[in-house]
């Protein structure tokens, strides 16, 4: 190891510091729980602790050519701070990244986690042989990132890619951004878990309801297992997120026609079950899609490679799981220094 | 006039072909019926008739610097061909590309005919100021064009930018293209015509019913001219056709995050009956345009150039009318020569 990059991947729920080589290779990890209730400045003095650790850790070994940051919301990117985060309670308009740049005497790249992930994917994940790609990743809440001709979509200030806002539903459930009917509200793992939860209450989810009283841990991959017990209201869940992740990616096909189109995050580990409603949904509601889609043998790894040469659409699955948002969030910082 | 490029507007209604000098002026123009029903061969061959003629004429004062075609429907620009094109029966899977270069034994540029007004928009018009914009032209369908970098974004085979057919209503009406609830049955000539029919055929818009029996031309425009008396009906036709915009802006707004949003085609001369629900829907579904949102004062052609400077997001009209396509068009041309 020559040169190495430190990702960061500050989540609602865990804080990821990884110390990656020129590679993408991940050299370590530090996974800690990220505490929010003990407030952002905590949090922050928490992250560069760890940050600082492994730097002297490796620096031995190679020379640190930066730091990248993967914070979940709205980020102005001229400024530095937070415009809205709802996984991050009480951050917004805070200048997270004059802070951290401030506590480790260095400059850090500030960006969104879920565009961090979709660079990740496109250098060592699923979109590792196409130029242009987008993903969508599936967490606590649904969040995208869209990587065109090799870089990050940022828009005028870097509040692109959201596109667990895209309308699904018009007339769907309230979504947290103010609208309604948005793709988070269908196809994340809260979306998933409310679902579950409206059909006990609807009274016609015996399997759901038993799981739920009795399982203090109820949530989406709990759903998942049932669904994939076979059970028709947990399976319908499912082909509520398909259906809505259909009408998303068609129309991001009918406005993009990039060759692949990339579904991360947790509860794209429920791939099969929702997967053929999503794929059936977004060909009907795009005939761009109808008329570009790849064979479905093409949707593992080495077949991807074919999509760039045969100028084919690909929905398909991330490949780095949690990984892709640090190992992108390191990347960011190494094309920096380049 | 030193140099001067052919533009070419092949609408499924009318033809025109411009002669335009390097800063985009209009030398000479013609205008003809398309005549469709004649058959592509015709079409195709009046279209290079005109543009020999014109060729031949502005030649004596200017190099011909090339042509650009823009041409309603799916293209796929690798092999020539139109895939698919609702406004031209017949013509799919018709080399198109292939048929006007060897007519004119030239090098032609051809473009999906929305892209080229984007372009031409871009140029001269409403986005001169700004490098991204995104133009939704609404005709007898609805079209788009993405400028991305001061560039058409083509995505992978050329089918990019059509925002016509982002869903907008997953319940609403069936739609040319498969899907049902598009843009395009909301905001389209047709679909203000199939609005206003419907609002006759529930029994309370009696000023609609008597214009739509007693007038043969009964249109989009004569649906407008009601609205503007102020007859409710009308007045709520073009709500409908606001919202839906509204909702199409907000998931482009939250996908891309660009300065500009250009609405341009013959029914955006309804701008004051649509625009005010098109902004306030548009800032209901999407935190990105609350958090950005230009003041409203910001919406002519001076004061957009403010937009570029202030990163702020602008939703205005288009300028250049039904010009923009001609001059994209032209653009295309001198662009590829130079």
């Amino acid at each position: 190891m020559t040169t190495f990059a430190i990702g960061v991947d500050l989540g609602g729920t865990n804080l990821r510091i990884a110390a990656v080589d020129s590679t993408g290779k991940i050299v370590e990890k530090i996974t800690t729980g990220t505490e929010v209730a003990r407030g952002r400045d905590r949090v922050i003095d928490e992250m560069c602790d760890a940050i600082r650790d492994l730097t002297k850790k490796h620096h031995i070994g190679g020379r640190l050519q930066g730091i990248g940051v993967g914070v979940p919301g709205i980020i102005d990117l001229e400024t530095g701070m937070l415009r809205a985060s709802p996984n991050l309670p009480g951050w917004e308009e805070y200048p997270v990244h004059q802070e951290i740049e401030r506590r480790l005497s260095t400059k850090v790249i500030l960006e969104n986690d879920a565009n961090a992930a979709a660079l990740g994917e496109k250098w060592l994940g699923a979109g590792a042989h196409v130029d242009d790609m987008c993903m969508i990743t599936l967490g606590t809440g649904v969040g995208g990132g869209l990587v065109l001709h090799d870089r990050i979509w940022h828009g005028m200030l870097g509040m692109a890619g959201e596109l667990g806002h895209i309308n699904v539903n018009v007339d769907g459930p309230a979504c947290g951004c103010g609208s309604h009917g948005c793709l988070e509200q269908y196809a994340s793992a809260l979306a998933v878990k409310r679902m579950a939860a409206e059909a006990v209450a609807a009274g016609h989810a015996p399997r759901l309801a038993k799981a739920m009283n009795e399982d203090p841990e109820f949530n989406a991959k709990v759903v998942y297992q049932i669904a994939a017990e076979g059970d028709e209201p947990a399976r319908e869940v499912f082909h509520r997120v398909g259906t809505a992740l259909g009408i998303a990616v068609a129309g991001l096909i009918n406005v993009f026609n990039l060759p692949m189109y990339v579904i991360g995050g947790g509860v794209a580990s429920a791939w099969d079950a929702f997967a053929p409603t999503m794929v059936e949904t977004a060909k009907k509601h795009s005939y761009i899609y109808r008329l570009t889609a790849a064979p479905a043998a093409w949707h593992t790894q080495s077949e991807n490679r074919a999509t760039a040469a045969h100028k084919k659409t690909v929905i398909t699955r991330a490949i780095l799981g949690s990984d892709a948002g640090l190992i992108g969030a390191a990347r960011l910082a190494m094309e920096k220094s380049s």
